[in-house]
């Protein structure tokens, strides 16, 4: 019995199908839920990608945006069986999820708590679209294009475009199949890699026009009041590749991004590159995240809380070079 | 006899070899020379990459940099056989070719004109890359780490990261392999994507600061004065990075840079998404390129000169759009 028969046994005997992702959704797991929401159709069912969040504007572009239902309810209808795709636990899921139907858990994290009635999880897989295709390798009907475009890009968004070291031999296999599937790459790369808000521009054009540097290069950032924002109407934005773009400039280290997204309330993110723990740094402030990618927010004065926030940074910075030696900095 | 012996055949008897790339080297010319160099170094050789331009310097992180010999004079040393790589014809190699020795040609140009001895062009392969490494699986000796690091390089370079539809199902497999073999992808993605010189940053920002839209947000442009890219050392920087986000806005269809080089001296550049033929409109300047990528120069007041083409560049999208009806346009 295939992994893809064992899933069908749970849902058999339904027609509609519930697709959960999590929080803030990202490619991987739209991708992933909407090739799982194509093959179900082709099998008979009527799968719904329930969601209570806007689901960003840059992923228009999937095919199957017709499955998308913004579900405002906390408790799921009664008794339609539920699929979760790239959601490590349910804590991440905007719903209740008890509903007297079968919980189908599909998911790549390490973290992943088991909370489904079936459970399907590999930590080694890239993606969840990974995954996905595999369990749909199996299935008797053939992966049809729609279903293999949203499978690349799940696999693209969560690798990086192929970038990032948990792009595997196994990663590139499967790509290669889905382009042979008929992923449609031209249509992928317009959609998901060329094509920037005005928004996003206008953020870099003000983060950069703020941007500093301090100890050789080692730390860079910028400092977005809400005055500035407010003008420009970027309250929403996603700085994302505004602290992006700082990190990657030669030489730096850390690079911070401070946003006033209201008056005296700051909302910080830290990046690092290769030694500073930033977490550790988000953790002294309230916040945390990751050793490379951290956050906090903060009350005050947007002068002084980037001051105390720099100032503290420069030292963890300063303590790493006495201790390591400088073997980053510019190239001349 | 495999491809590899073939080739081989040619260089018998001979210690040295000369390496040769095009003009302006890229990723894949610079990897695929060095692939093939590390190689020929484990088979007993003594390659050289002859050069006289300065190599960019975002490919100092690839292995066997020592092997790169900057060359000045125009006739190359009598005698040793020459492996000119990635290069369409002789006329993009900065040396007179005809030293008395056999000349191998291996390349991925559909335009490549057949000048060596030995000849080995694959149009279908998306980079040089690809031609190398399936040359070197040939060989006896094993593809060494540094050798697949270089080739995947290559491919990674010529494909913009697997995103340009050049990729095949075959690129894929490649790069499996590669990976398989050891090639360094988190030292790559540091090197290649992650790091930008602090001048391409300042350049964004001053572009980014020069901004202008017309025609609904459709054309898009940013004019650099000498005074400014002067006051900035910017002057021999590279706008590549800025005229691919410029255009890469949604709704921009095409994307004009011009930057005063020299008082009075004006490079303008030229991109554009789906539609515009921007090859037609640089050669109504004297220029040229291709229908999605073109330049020219011309000289006169910076002021007069862009108000001109961007004239010429809104009647010509006007035009179009009168013709095909507006189905472009910036999403609300």
């Amino acid at each position: 019995m295939s992994t893809w028969q064992k899933i069908k046994a749970y849902i058999e005997g339904y027609k509609d199908v519930i697709l959960l992702i999590h929080e803030k959704p990202d490619g991987d797991c739209l991708g992933s839920a909407l090739a799982l929401g194509h093959h179900l159709i082709s099998e008979g069912y009527q799968p719904f990608l329930y969601h209570p969040e806007q689901i960003p504007a840059i992923y228009d572009f999937l095919p199957g945006q017709e499955m998308i239902k913004y579900y405002q309810e906390k408790d799921l209808p009664e008794g339609i069986p539920i699929i979760a795709v790239d959601c490590a636990d349910s804590g991440r899921i905007l719903y209740n999820l008890s509903n007297g139907a079968p919980i189908i858990n599909i998911d790549h994290h390490s973290s992943n708590n088991f909370f489904g009635d079936y459970n399907l999880i590999d930590a080694k897989a890239a993606a969840t679209g990974e995954i996905i295709y595999e369990l749909l390798s199996e299935a008797e009907n053939k992966i049809s294009v729609p279903t293999a475009t949203c499978l690349y890009v799940a696999i693209s968004a969560d690798t990086g475009s192929f970038r990032y070291s948990n792009t595997t031999a196994k990663t590139f296999k499967i790509a290669g199949e889905l382009l042979n599937l008929g992923a449609r790459i031209d249509y992928i790369r317009e959609n998901l890699f060329d094509r920037h808000p005005l928004s996003e521009l206008i953020t870099i054009k003000l983060a950069l026009a703020n941007m500093q540097f301090s100890l050789d290069g080692k730390l860079a950032w910028s400092i977005l009041s809400y005055e500035e924002l407010l003008a420009n109407n970027l309250l929403d934005v996603d700085t994302e590749s505004v602290i992006s773009l700082l990190r990657s400039v030669e030489g730096v280290e850390a690079a911070l991004v401070f946003k006033e997204l209201e008056p005296s309330k700051i909302k910080i993110s830290f990046r690092s590159k290769k030694y500073l723990d930033v977490n550790l740094l988000a953790n002294e402030f309230g916040g945390g995240g990751h050793a490379r990618a951290a956050g906090c927010s903060l009350e005050g004065n947007l002068k002084e809380i980037s001051k105390m926030v720099l100032n503290r940074a420069e030292s963890c910075l300063r303590e790493y070079i006495a201790e390591s030696g400088d073997f980053s900095g510019r190239r001349t």
